[in-house]
């Protein structure tokens, strides 16, 4: 167990202190980018049956309609605005993904800030600065207590992105130091979510309630609810408590002169991001030696222990659980050549052909190999055993979304779900967010 | 690590198949205790700082006025005024505690069922039966995971009561064994709660959380909102996750034969549970020896490890932090020869005197000491050694407070907060609850 007493105060005090003009450009770039990918999958995902479910069992305690569920026509108060778009953006498994953390920035963040900004106003400046600073926060605290903390079984996007939710609304509210402090008092207060939930809707309201705690964090603040001192880095704080090794360096350290939202990758599959080398390497398989499925006697995956940890599921029902399952993955990768929408839909996780090739996958760990990289080895049925080893997958640092993918990406969320929305009008209006006065119209024009 | 698959399931479906004619009428009278000690707390704390400042902060977002803020005159959607009756409850930290896993029973679960009664209507019967069923779940899972989720900083009253509450909505939502077993799934992906927030408003919300999320759990549940199959017992499951030894057999052994309720003690003080051998050995040595504070050199507590863990606070500056401060409990006893609510407000804890004595007194700790039992020694001036051992403190199984006790408690708590309610009418009502058709008439008579 460790402490780093002042290391809540320092960090609220470079969320106070921090200027817009002291965000490089490329970190603001990146932040547009973050944006466009989150409102697609906001869009993408909001019929999704976890936001619908969502939707109606809270629709008896809605408040006044201050604010938009995105690419819905209920208007929703800003609390449960924020709970439901972040169930919204993240539910595909289409979100983006803060690599070194495995944490998705976007889905606790940006709801939070949307929400504030219709209730309060907010330029397209102060939203994107509040972002990188959430995001800042979020990557940082769980930098922080990795890789202990998800090994222990914590869904980290969840339990860290409340802080991250907390920081940016703080931000826009232009909290003080002491304020902004408790604001992450009061988050660490609520920090919940668990792996186990992974594959059923109850992920959902872990990442929902990230955003919605993380706002109602802040609103709390502000109002002078006060929190602990140390609240991440105290005895029975944040960090040791859900954490057996903790490093605290990495929330302070270079604040301000490095990024994290610059390490933030945008998924080119809807599943889990410790798939991306696996399907890769399918469909390497498959181009380089025309393999077909019927070809296919057996498959071994060999990757880092989380891909066991997290993907290891033969015997999904339904597309949810299909998202974190090597098994389907692998079988549509080699079916449909492909690993889109379509191949996590419920339909297609009970075809015949896919049961069948699924229970030919293993997988194989090894700490050795780098989370973002794999080897996937075929064995023929004609007796030849063919393996690809891929070390730079698509939407990871090393080969990431260019702008173009991006856009591609975000007209097939809004074709998928809200086909009637201007998606070219959308997509000039989030490369121009940073002269928009009221950044409230950019959510407004996902209302189908 | 260990796992009990179907306990979840076996947990679900006792609280289903469960009929109020197999409680037992002294544990039906428990229920009824606790209901009297829940709202006479929740009175008594409702105008307390975190109460209002809460209420202020959530109000531009309640939804339609279903139910009551006890003791309040605003009306609330019901899954805020679970939230805040919760907070009302528990903050004055005069509440109930199960001793074996030092629970605060009533603050996550009643709360959560007088709202739901108020929205769809309720039996007091129902609502006893749910809430003796809620207390029942909250407890076994707290010992499930006792001691070793405490003790790594869980506020388990928190992060356990939001099952509690979860399971008693379930029942009183007649969810089928599948919908309950997904309401307790829902109510894990919430689950928090830390031990560095006492002291700070922040514990409030993690314990109007756990009734305010329960309720939402079991509203999600009810619309189809599914949850993992072992959210408690899974690898990555609520116990493993924030315990490092569990216990599994304390969830379902003997379900319905022993009852948790039966084990719920009343506060006589209000402050932390593991001070009250304290205080009372305070009284004694002053009624012994005609102590008077003047005399005292220095004062040593000898306890459970726990007593040190969360309450050697010597430096304490407001009433809320002083609820968990041995020191300032230890020098009001003396000085003011008792420990109530007026020794507990802010101003007190200024005192002179009060700051002169709190810095005489040093914890011992001695894990052969059981939590329920203190040795306080003095040292007096004209070199005496007083020492007393407390092994059988007021409000603990040894020496329950009476059914007299609680009404006198309740009716202090009521001229505390609430003078102009008519008590005795609120008392009547209470001890009569099991013949009420609707439950909700009663919490309504909490309004001034």
């Amino acid at each position: 167990m460790t402490t780093e007493p002042a290391m809540t105060a320092l960090l609220a005090w470079f969320l106070v202190e921090s200027q817009w003009r002291d965000i490089p450009a490329n970190v603001r770039h990146e932040a547009k980018r973050s944006v466009m990918n989150f409102i697609g999958t906001a869009i993408g995902g909001c019929r999704d049956e976890a936001a619908a479910v969502a939707l109606q069992a809270f629709a008896p305690f809605f408040g006044l309609a201050r604010a938009t569920v995105i690419g819905r026509n209920e208007r929703v108060d800003a609390l449960n605005a924020a709970f439901l778009n972040a169930v919204s953006a993240n539910v595909l498994e289409f979100d983006d993904t803060h690599l070194g953390t495995v944490i998705h920035p976007m889905a606790p963040v940006a709801p939070a800030l949307f929400a504030l900004a219709e209730l309060r106003g907010a330029s397209g400046e102060e939203l994107l600065h509040a972002l990188i600073l959430g995001v800042e926060t979020e990557c940082r605290i769980g930098a922080a207590v990795s890789p202990s903390h998800y090994r222990r079984g914590w869904h980290i996007t969840s339990t860290c992105g409340v802080f991250g939710a907390a920081a940016a609304a703080g931000k826009l509210l232009k909290l003080d130091h002491q304020h902004m402090s408790w604001a992450l008092g009061n988050a660490a207060a609520q920090s919940a979510g668990l792996i186990e939930s992974l594959g059923s809707m109850a992920k959902s309201i872990s990442v929902g309630n990230a955003a919605r705690n993380g706002l109602a964090a802040a609103f709390l603040a502000e109002q002078g609810f006060t929190g602990p001192d140390q609240p991440i880095e105290g005895t029975y704080g944040f960090a040791n408590v859900t954490s057996d090794e903790t490093e605290f360096g990495s929330v302070i350290k270079g604040l301000g002169e490095s990024w994290a939202i610059l390490e933030n990758a945008y998924k080119p599959y809807p599943c889990g991001v410790v798939l991306f080398p696996v399907i890769d390497g399918c469909h390497d398989l498959c181009e380089q030696y025309r393999l077909s499925a019927d070809q296919i006697a057996a498959v071994t995956v060999r990757g880092h222990p989380l891909l066991r940890i997290r993907t290891d599921r033969p015997d999904v029902t339904n597309g949810r659980a299909a998202k974190v399952s090597v098994q389907h993955s692998v079988a549509v990768a080699f079916i449909y050549g492909t690993a889109g929408l379509a191949q996590y839909a419920d339909e297609c996780v009970g075809e015949p052909e896919v049961l069948d090739l699924r229970w030919k996958v293993t997988v194989e760990e090894d700490a050795s190999i780098p989370v973002e990289t794999a080897f996937v080895t075929v064995q023929t049925k004609d007796g030849r055993r063919l393996e690809r080893h891929v070390t730079e997958a698509r939407g990871t640092m090393a080969r990431p979304m260019t702008d173009a993918e991006l856009e591609t990406k975000f007209r097939s969320l809004v074709e998928y779900a809200a086909p009637t929305l201007n998606a070219g009008q959308l997509i000039a209006a989030i490369w121009g967010i940073d002269d928009q006065q009221d950044v409230a119209e950019i959510v407004k024009m996902t209302v189908p």
